[in-house]
C-alpha cells in the first residue's frame, strides 16, 4: 500500500494503539485488518486530497465518524485508508429564521441538538447513540432514534450536501431554500448510502421550533396482546406521542437485573410513551394513560414533570447498558408494520425457547422498529452458530411480514447477505451501477452493503 | 412513426379533436406538435406494453397525468407518444394505522386528500391545482402549495413508488414500513425527476391525522418592509402558520379588478396567515394577528370560524382567475431565502418599471417562493420578448439572492436553460448520467430538463 501524499502526513495516525482505536466498530464480531492507515481529516482539502490518492492508487476508503456503526459499516478494510471526519466538528450556521444549521460531518448528534436549542429550534433525529455519534454517520446511515414516531428520521431533516467524491470532486446537493426542486434529487441518495457513493464533508439540516421537555407514561402488560392494543390506539391518537418504546418480558428481567427501575417482574411487556407538545404535554400524557388503560395496561404512572418523567425513562436507558453487561449478542434492526409488532416478538419468543437461546427484544414500537438481542457465548462457537441461525429466522419473519431487514442501523456487512432478498437481484443491480457512476473505481466501502 | 402495439390500439386515441386536448399543457405559449400518439393507459399493463414497445423502437415518450404543469413538461413530442396516466385513478388502501395510502398516479389531489379526511386522516400536500391536478403529476414535480411553510412538500409525503422504466421493466422503490434504510434511496430520486425517468404507475403516501379546519388572519400594510418585519416574526413563531401568502399592490389590484374582495386599493402587501392546529387554531391566530400588527401592518382582520376564514381567503383564491383573465404571461417561480422576499418583491417591481411591464408578485412568502406573473400582448412579439428579457432578470436576480430557478414547478422546458447556471456543469452531466441508467436510449421527455 502507498502510503497517503505528503501533505496528509500531519494527518495520518503512525501510532499503532491509536490507529487500532480506528480500526472497528460496534458490530458484532468486528476485527481489525492486518494492513491499513487511518487518516484523521481536519477539512474539505485533507479529504479532497485523500479522494484523489485513493482513486489514482485504487485503495479502498472507509469513511468514518464516530465508529459506533452497529453492521460494520466503518470497520477498516485490508490494505485501505480509514477516513476519520470526527475533527470537522464546527457549526458554522444556525438560521432560525430560514430554519437551518450547517454542521461539519464530525458534530456530534448531541451538540447539533443543544446549540440549535440554544436558538429555540430542535433537530428532531435522536439515535440512542446521540451523545457520541456524529451527524455525518446519521447521514450515511439515514438514521432515526427514539423520536421518529413522531418526527421521522435523518433524511427528513437534511436540506443539502457538500460531498466528495473519488478522484477529489466535491459536489454539492440540494439547497438551502425552504423550497427547491430543480433537478434530481441528489442528497436523498446520498443519506443512507452508508459510505458507497461519497464521503460528506458538510451537512445543512432543517430545523423546527423547539418542543416542551416531554412527559412520559410508563405501563405494564400482563399480555403481548394488550401491549399491541395500546400501540395501536396510540397509533390512531391526533397528536401523536413522541416516543413509544417497548420492553418484553426478557427485556425487563435484563433492566431489572443491572439494578431495581421498578419494574414489575411478572409482567410481558412495558410501554413507555411520552408527548412534547407545546403546552400539552401534561394533557396529552394524561389521555395516553387513558387509552393504555383502556387497552389492558395494569398498572399505569404517569410523569408529569420533566424530572419525574426523565426518571420513569431511566429504565430504558438501562437497557442499553443492561445488554452490554450481558456479554456478546447479534443486535437486530427489523421493522415490521405496527400491526405485526407482537407477532414478532412472539416469533422471536418462540425461537429463543425452541433453540435455546437468551433473546432480548425492545425497540420503537409506534415504528414496528424492533431490537432484538441475541445472545451468545463467545468461547463457544456452537453457540455463536446457534444465535446467528436465530437471528436469520428473526430477519426471514420480519421480511415475511412485509417488513425490511433495517429500519435504521444500515446494511453495513451484517445485512449484506439479505439484501438482495429485500431488493431482489435487478435492483441491486441498478443501485450497483449508480455506485459505479461515482465511485468507478469501487473504492468507497468495497464488500459493504451490496457484497463484491 | 410505428403505431402502438395492437394491444393498445383500444386505449390509443384516434379521434383528432381528443387527441389535440392531451398535446399541450398550461405552460405558456406551449405548441402541440404535428404528428404524435396519446395512449389512455388504464393499468400497469398498458404502461408497460407501452414502455417495451417505446424503447425497442425508440419513441419518444411524454408521461402524463392532468398536463396542468407550467414548464412544458408534459407537452407532446414531434413523433412521441403522450403516455397518459389519469385513467389509473383508484385509490386501494388506506391505512391509518400504518399511516398510509396507495394511489394510481390519476388520483386527483383533492380526491385523496378528501378520501383519507374521511378515515381522520391528512395528506398535507396542496398545490393551487389541487382540484385537478394528478399525484402522478404531483410525484413528478415534487409539488408544493400552500401549506408547505409548515407541512413540507410532496416529497416528504411519498414512502414508495412503483414505477415503469423505459423497456418495461417494473420496479419498486422505498417501503411501506413506518421505516427503512434497506440500500440506496430511489424513491427520492423519481420524485421530482419530471418523467425523465421512469412512468410512475402506483404512489405510497404517508398521512398524517388530520388537524382542524383552518382559521386566517388577512393583514395590509402600507410598506414591504413592514410586510416582511410580520414574515419573520411568523417564521420565529413556535406554531408554525400553515398558511402565509402575500400579494403585492400588483396583485391586489388585479384581484380587485375582478371583484370587490374589499382589499384597500392603496396598499403594499396583504398577507394571509392561517393557522390549523388542533384545538388551538383560534389562540394562534389571534396570536398572528398581535404579531402583525406589531410589524406595522396597517389593518388587521381575524376570521375565528371557518366559513369567516374561508370568505377572507377568497380573494387569495381570485388571484389565479384574475391573472388568467388578464391575458398571456409568463409565470414564475422561483424561491430565496425567506428574509430575501421582500428584496426580489422590489427588484421586480423595479424592472416593471424600467421596461414598462406588468409584473403581478405573489405567492408562498411564508417559503421564500414567489410566483410573479409577467404579463405580454401576444400579438406584439416585442411585448413577449420584453416579458422575456424581465423573466430572465427576476431568475437571475433569485440566483444572486441564493435562491433557486424553481422552488415547486420543476425545470421542464421553461427553466432548462438556467439549470446549468444552477447546479454547475459537472452536476448536470453527473444526473445526465444517472437519466442514462434508467433510460439508455433517451425515450423519455427528451429535451427536458437538460437540454439535448
Amino acid at each position: 500500500m502507498t502510503p497517503p501524499p505528503t501533505v496528509l502526513a500531519v494527518a495520518t495516525v503512525s501510532d499503532p494503539d491509536v490507529k487500532a482505536g480506528y480500526a472497528t466498530d460496534e458490530s458484532v464480531g468486528a476485527q481489525a485488518p492486518e494492513h491499513f492507515e487511518v487518516v484523521r481529516a481536519r477539512s474539505l482539502d485533507d479529504v479532497v486530497e485523500v479522494m484523489r490518492w485513493a482513486d489514482a492508487t485504487g485503495t479502498p476508503v472507509v469513511p468514518q465518524g464516530a465508529h459506533s456503526s452497529l453492521t460494520g459499516a466503518s470497520v477498516a478494510i485490508e490494505g485501505g485508508v480509514v477516513l476519520n471526519t470526527e475533527g470537522m466538528d464546527s457549526i458554522t450556521t444556525i438560521d432560525p429564521l430560514e430554519g437551518y444549521a450547517v454542521a461539519g460531518p464530525g458534530v456530534l448528534n448531541k451538540a447539533l441538538k443543544d446549540a440549535v436549542a440554544a436558538e429555540g429550534m430542535f433537530y428532531p433525529p435522536d439515535p440512542a447513540s446521540s451523545a457520541f455519534c456524529t451527524i455525518g454517520g446519521n447521514v450515511a446511515t439515514n438514521a432515526g432514534g427514539l423520536c421518529c414516531v413522531k418526527y421521522g428520521v435523518t433524511g427528513d431533516y437534511v436540506r443539502a450536501l457538500q460531498v466528495v467524491l473519488p478522484g477529489g470532486e466535491v459536489i454539492r446537493t440540494g439547497h438551502r431554500t425552504a423550497k427547491g426542486v430543480a433537478g434530481l434529487d441528489l442528497t436523498g441518495l446520498f443519506v443512507g448510502s452508508e459510505g458507497t457513493l461519497g464521503v460528506v464533508t458538510e451537512v445543512t439540516t432543517r430545523l423546527i421550533p423547539a418542543p416542551d421537555p416531554a412527559l412520559t407514561v410508563l405501563a405494564t402488560f400482563d399480555s403481548l396482546d394488550a401491549a399491541s392494543a395500546a400501540i395501536v390506539a396510540l397509533r390512531r391518537e391526533r397528536h401523536l406521542p413522541s416516543l413509544v418504546e417497548l420492553l418484553d418480558r426478557a427485556a425487563i428481567a435484563a433492566v431489572q437485573a443491572l439494578a431495581d427501575y421498578g419494574f414489575p417482574d411478572d409482567c410481558e411487556a412495558v410501554l413507555l410513551v411520552q408527548s412534547d407538545r407545546p403546552g400539552h404535554t401534561s394533557e396529552d400524557v394524561q389521555r395516553y394513560a387513558g387509552l393504555l388503560t383502556d387497552a389492558g395496561a395494569v398498572d399505569v404512572a404517569v410523569a408529569d414533570d420533566p424530572a419525574e418523567a426523565d426518571l420513569l425513562l431511566a429504565g430504558r436507558r438501562a437497557l442499553s447498558p443492561a445488554l452490554e453487561a450481558e456479554g456478546p449478542r447479534y443486535l437486530e434492526d427489523v421493522c415490521v408494520p405496527v400491526g405485526r409488532l407482537v407477532d414478532l416478538i412472539r416469533e422471536g419468543q418462540r425461537i429463543a425457547a425452541e433453540r435455546g437461546l437468551e433473546i432480548v427484544m425492545a425497540g420503537h414500537a409506534g415504528d414496528g422498529n424492533l431490537h432484538p438481542s441475541i445472545f451468545f457465548d463467545a468461547a463457544d462457537p456452537a453457540s455463536r452458530e446457534r444465535a446467528h441461525a436465530a437471528f436469520t429466522l428473526i430477519v426471514d419473519a420480519a421480511l415475511g411480514m412485509g417488513g425490511t431487514i433495517t429500519g435504521e442501523h444500515g446494511v453495513g456487512s451484517l445485512k449484506a447477505p439479505w439484501l438482495p432478498r429485500e431488493l431482489g437481484d435487478p435492483m441491486i443491480e441498478r443501485q450497483r451501477a449508480i455506485k459505479a457512476l461515482f465511485d468507478p473505481r469501487g473504492i468507497l466501502n468495497p464488500g459493504r452493503v451490496y457484497w463484491s
